[in-house]
């Protein structure tokens, strides 16, 4: 199936009058580690953007000042304070793991803790360094856990075993099967693929070289988070809107930029998902 | 009484000629302790751009770096110096605790200096976790404060006694009753209601799903802090008038935006308060 | 004499072809001590948007990351490093002592280290709570100092000992001359006037209450050392036109803003500066 | 050679549709040392901003912050970890070492280690005090290392021995012959002149008095890294592209601005380089 605008209209649906930040989900974005302190800030800045309720973002200590300057919407402790780690997963509808997470100790501590936690309500996007994390740990038990994967090429190599050349539509949905029942897969590269549990595939036909600059990746895994946070829709069904609608959105950027800046994207976004849902009705 | 324009019109007054930042009054704020650093940001920006002459924040040492990015415009200082809080407090003309103040120990401590030093000649803007400290120390001495209590529904069910459903308006204002005979509520929900110490009871036809995130509140109690420091009114006026304007800026942004971030209203405030002034002759 | 447009047009000209950062001066900023940290950026960013070749600002070590946040375009280092300001003291053609500056003991002791070792060929603007330590200092040796003076009425009366009442023309005049031959005054209230060695008296007739907001003497402190430092006016023209267009820019603003923020002017200047020097020739 | 804008447009081609962040290239930025922390924030602006890969910032500890507030798309570290600074270094397809390094201990330690360890395959640009520590250091061996020198003509004095009336094309293109055989000579005055490895030189027709600002520089080196991580081309043209682009962005914003700031030029980089590069096929 190609994604297209018409398949995310109908899940950036107008709001229900009667809500409040409760009804769009509570977040909690895991990342940040030095020297990837910029990660997990332009995943925040694009899960809030996209109209997540309430976001709150486990980070190195260092790096909660430059967050707070791009984001006071967001709260924001530090990722070595594990009671509050644990007291914050426990109260999230979604949980974003990997954006600038890094390997070292405190990492795969992090890592192990959210993994073992995590509930079965809960979305699990997996990204960046936590996937890696995850192929060195093949054995974890992940079964009742709804997770979302989010590698690219060498991420998925890793991931799957399967080589980049290896990495064909088919053979990317029967790897799907070594995850839980539940996993959605979005593979990046220059035209990234959705893949879904029921044997959903989702292709893109936007996204460019534009994009091919850090920090991407990083704002993709946060509007998934925001969206898989606030819409009553399926993973795969978050995951391949939020993918269309932030290559969608650079797309539009480039028509008058070389480079599109990952934090330029989440700019856009409530712009953008406003037109998305205004022909929602119609 | 439904609040609209022509209420805020007579609020929003063209400003004196012979004036100086002092005309404007003296904003004490208290608030922004980890993981809330960004509440107190927030809250400041709004109380700076509702036009506040002078703005001093107490917050969390390590919040001031991201505070003074947003606003230079504020002075700041650490809320354990305790000596400080107390100079600040006897100077200020508005008093604003609790956004993003947590109900941590310096909390409860900086909570209580507060309520028993706060001057009757003050207004003092009890908002957020401050609410739920109040809560718990109802039989605080309250008598000769000029209070603006601003709840969402959680919180004035523990602060009231009322549950959810039995906060009507017949219900709100008995229990005002419960409080310094000039107390003003700001009952905060999907439409907020105002209720005022003479049996005024102020609706808004404005404002809606847009505002659900993070940071809404914060930028409201700093507008409402922001108009009790600088307009010659009653606290109800000041408040009824910085909560519709909130929401009315909200519903303009929303006409191109899904979600509205708290700190963009607060960017419009000037050129908002500009147009309404501009009207308040005619 | 009215400071009008065509005033300002004759000291922003054209630049000269052949030219470089030092060819439009060096310019020290001291201030910033808590909690006014933000009072030096506000003057740092004015000095940089004005056009001086390079500014260097020393300030508390904590207000160094907020700085660079808002301005990488200054160098900043620790007040507390004495060495390293009596070396850029040396180096500047210009420095301005006071925003945010506090009266502390760091304070004092930066200020006296500033007035001992000024040299007679630099401009020496005091602001803010400097003034208040000269006041205190009256018998200090101020001869052959180039003093700029940039007080409001209140520290003008600590300063000169004439009350807000007695602060007519005449008298600002007359007191001048308790002060080092050269010396400015910019005498700041509603309507600012600005006195100068020779019997000069520069009055304005823009600038309002838009205007009355904490930070903009900051802000004008910053131009003036702009200006004094890139141009070759007398004192008493470089803080004449900068206090006119600091004002012209703020009613111009004031057109859409009911407050207007002193960052706003800052942003303004180089676009304001270049109107004037586009109209210089004609 | 008078660099104009079709040589840019030869170098400013559409990207490759089939490419990632990797394609761009990998940038270690080395510098922003006390009191200089922005010179490197600047330069990793325009870095990322001309369309580098990813990019990496070796800098003071206390630098990070700032830097992440305006570029969390780059990945920092403290300058400090000399294990890691040297793991970067050999990923690293160019380096730029300068900005705001100073000459301090920790400043000449890294420096070596960068001039040791750089490999031949490695652009190496030597910017601001990183000159002056080259100059003192003429007996390093410097052989089989590819590097793009941006004096200004003070510290091509330092380095060359030329006094700046010596600084002839000619006398210029004659003291290369003291650097290995690649080097390319970017020679900063009011007019820049670029002399490359083969008797190149090229002019530039652009330019003037409004970017005589602190920081131009460190944008320009920012650039000139950026284009050399991603076009496929010679030093030389790498270089003369970004010189000609760097001006000819601050010729067009001083149409209507009196100074230009060199983070203006950053923000303007991706809409003009897509106008180069819609016009290169044409």
């Amino acid at each position: 199936m190609i994604i297209k605008e018409d398949f995310v209209r109908n899940v950036v649906q107008p709001r229900p009058l009667k809500s409040h930040k409760g009804t769009f989900g509570r977040v909690l974005l895991v990342g940040g580690c030095s020297p990837y302190g910029g990660a997990i800030i332009m995943a925040a800045v694009a899960c809030v953007s996209s109209g997540a309720g309430l976001v709150t973002v486990a980070t190195d200590q260092n790096n909660i000042s430059a967050l707070h300057s791009h984001l006071p919407e967001a709260m924001a402790f530090a990722l070595t304070d594990r009671e509050r780690l644990v007291q914050e997963l426990l109260r999230a509808d979604v949980v974003l793991i990997g954006p600038g997470l890094g390997e070292e100790f405190l990492a795969q501590q992090s890592f192990e803790l959210v993994m073992t936690k995590a509930l079965s309500r809960q979305t699990l996007i997996i990204d960046g360094s936590a996937l890696n994390l995850l192929a060195q740990k093949r054995d974890m038990d992940l079964q009742a856990k709804k997770l979302i994967l989010t590698p690219h090429q060498k991420e998925w190599e890793r991931l799957s075993g399967l080589t980049i050349k290896e990495q064909t539509p088919e053979q990317n949905q029967a790897a799907l099967a070594d995850f839980p029942p539940q996993t959605v897969l979005v593979a990046k590269s220059h035209r990234t693929v959705i893949y879904g549990p029921n044997g959903q595939i989702g292709e893109l036909t936007v996204g460019g070289p534009y994009q091919a600059t850090g920090g991407m990746g990083d704002t993709l895994a946060g509007m998934i988070a925001g969206f898989a946070a606030q819409f009553s829709v399926s993973s795969f069904t978050a995951a391949a809107a939020a993918t269309y609608l932030h290559s969608a959105i650079a797309d539009e950027l480039s028509q008058t930029a070389y480079v599109v800046l990952p934090t330029r994207i989440s700019q856009e976004l409530p712009q953008a998902m406003k037109k998305l849902s205004a022909k929602a009705g119609s």
